[in-house]
């Protein structure tokens, strides 16, 4: 069986030859390699060794090999400023690895490739009602559009160097999918279910499949698609089911399990409706898309959860009053929930995001004004509350974000593969 | 005006001028020094110099100099186990550099002195009710105290290497207290109003105050005396503010601007209680000691926090009805607000500190069973619910034991200072 990923066109077969655990070429490799990628304009090698503190000799062999691995590319020749021939800028490639990012939700399935620059280069959806469909169904669902992508990638000249896949769920280490209630999902062990299947099977000894919660994921991708500078922020997903991640100093906080960020569990109402958990007022219960269709008038419309939320944007856009009272209701009561997290964590940014990402006209005012309410420190410090940058499909693009990511922060481990 | 702590009886006089910042005898100081901190039994020179790889010769050199700056001390000789002289174990030195912790709160000041072996030397504690004091007034009473603990402490031959004051409010940085609400305070710039007097006077360029948060520290007092191994916990202090102090891996998680851990006002009834910072339906209006206290029948007793808790604990040991009811519903309360943030921080220990740490025979089951009921991860992963190990004083203890660490962690400092 093919691999989904594999390892083509490299012309430099002594690239891998030349990288050894723990070296100080790896080190190198790294410490170039992000440099590139962490740079405003593309840097030549002369200015990779004055900033570095590597000899030039050192870097040209350094970078040669980046190329030789298709980690990285010479930039166009910039316009001549002065006499001589200018300096070639070296920038990351897009012809080389990709990551692959998927997503199981409750009514659809999707597959994402983004490249070692960080652009989108495929994005495929599926909308299906998955909660009366198996896992095992739903994951060969999910291998054929994941076969599609890789597919369309390796047309692009791109090598999948490994894929992620987001669950609305409680993801344990090793792929298993405790509980994901929205989905009807239990105990589902992904590896298992996949064995056999390309996304399972390791590529020199890499697993090739990372399986983790949607919201975690969803976080990510903002913090690779949001304004530059925004490193620490709570990412709220608005689906069916309510999640939140949150980054701090750039870095997903996970929690002692790997399970923070089920904010749509927060009781806002201790004594108000019975969820689904087991609990009782929980967020999800006033601001999941069921309370909110449901507020509105279409409850029972069953529309995918991209659709529902552009609907009810049309709605409010349209100044339905059953509408707006229902997003007016569901503000509020994320903003008690948000209130209480901004109080307990200190974060200064909320990002809207998932199907919340449309609805952030109508949702942010009484987000903030909560936040004006009820945080203590409110007066001091402004919390800025804003939608996401990518809509409800952060979670696929965080997941192959994350991919790459792994390759930039360790680029040998994908040129001793790549070799 | 003589500095409230100085440097005294440092035999030798070659120690500070050995060190230098930044140079490789500050890391070897700093490597020896924690070894010997972090050590199950004392550790010998050889024993050192095998866990490090330094040089017995460097190791001597750096343990002598430890010693002659009254860091470190050479303990009894072990018994004899086998043939010749057995090697005299290293220990931290409990007659060197000690800290002071102090605290206002909002009807005790208090003060406390740690040594840098971890044990508390002495505490002070002065009952007042300060919510009519003006802050220059109250903060006059505490230098008094401060100046008691510190001539205790040299009776003991400690020299005071710091101090950290811990207060009820919002602290920002250089010590201005923004808000605090039980007090009564508001923009209060602790060290302007300390000018002129020692504990203001910075000795050697380093501040001699650090103005931290009570609920803050209080959880550094946990991490210092509670079980070991227990680095990553909520901790909770009740008393008439509900402040909470989160430790990530052995190290308290501050926020964006300082301010986490308001868990207070978290809200637990959107549509509740009015509470004194503006919201409603705060947590600290359905389970702080106010609320507890008149739940129970003794509103207007106007207890001091402690006496208060202890009350309530003979009322509630007496089976008093009154009293379990209202511990009980407060514990409830408490529940929804710690499901809530175990839902979204994934921790596997909560302490029950403060004001809570008597009454955890009666909070205690209500709190578990909300979390219980209300968490989603519940079912695979328990949460530890426990009594603080420290009282309702640990926020001066957590305090004292900051400075010792920091002397620990940059022995340098103390020593270039003790020269």
């Amino acid at each position: 069986m093919t691999a989904l990923w594999q390892c083509q066109g490299v012309t430099s077969a002594s690239t891998a030859g030349a990288v050894r655990q723990g070296s100080l070429r790896e080190l190198n490799l790294a410490v170039v390699l992000r440099r590139i990628a962490a740079a405003d304009r593309p840097p030549s090698r002369a200015g990779i060794a004055a900033g570095t503190g590597l000899t030039r000799a050192t870097v040209s062999a350094v970078v040669d090999d980046l190329i030789a691995g298709r980690l990285v590319a010479e930039a166009e020749p910039a316009p001549r400023t002065g006499a001589g021939r200018p300096a070639r800028g070296l920038v990351l490639a897009s012809d080389g690895p990709a990551g692959l990012g998927l997503e199981v939700n409750v009514d659809y399935l999707a597959a994402c490739v983004v490249d070692l620059t960080g652009t989108v280069r495929h994005h495929l959806v599926r909308r299906a009602d998955l909660r009366p469909v198996s896992p095992a169904d739903a994951l060969e669902r999910l291998a054929a559009l994941a076969a599609e992508a890789r597919a369309a990638a390796v047309r692009d000249g791109l090598t999948l160097a490994g894929a992620t896949l987001a669950v609305p769920g409680l993801v344990d280490s090793g792929g298993l999918v405790r509980l994901a209630p929205n989905l009807g999902w239990r105990d589902v062990d992904v590896p298992a279910l996949l064995a056999g299947h390309p996304l399972a099977e390791p590529v020199d000894g890499i697993p090739p499949l990372v399986v983790d919660n949607e919201a975690n994921l969803a976080a990510l991708g903002e913090l690779h698609a949001g304004p530059p500078g925004s490193t620490s922020f709570l990412h709220i997903t608005g689906e069916i089911g309510i999640g939140a991640g949150i980054v701090l100093d750039g870095v997903l906080y996970r929690g002692a399990r790997g399970w923070s960020g089920e904010i749509g569990h927060i009781p806002v109402q201790p004594q108000g409706r019975p969820c689904r958990c087991g609990g009782q007022g929980c967020l999800e219960r006033y601001a999941g898309q069921e309370a909110v269709l449901a507020a509105a008038g279409l409850a029972g419309a069953d529309l995918p959860a991209d659709t529902a939320a552009t609907r009810l944007a049309d709605l409010a856009g349209a100044g339905d009053p059953a509408t707006l009272a229902a997003l007016a209701d569901a503000g509020t009561a994320l903003g008690v929930a948000v209130a209480g997290v901004v109080n307990l964590l200190d974060l200064d940014t909320v990002v809207l995001g998932g199907g919340y990402a449309p609805l952030a006209p109508w949702l942010r005012p009484p987000v903030v004004a909560e936040i004006a309410r009820r945080v203590l420190t409110a007066a001091w410090s402004p919390v800025t509350v804003r939608p996401a940058a990518l809509g409800a499909r952060s979670a696929a693009v965080g997941g192959a974000a994350s991919v790459v990511r792994r390759v930039v922060d360790q680029p040998v481990g994908w040129l001793a593969r790549s070799g």
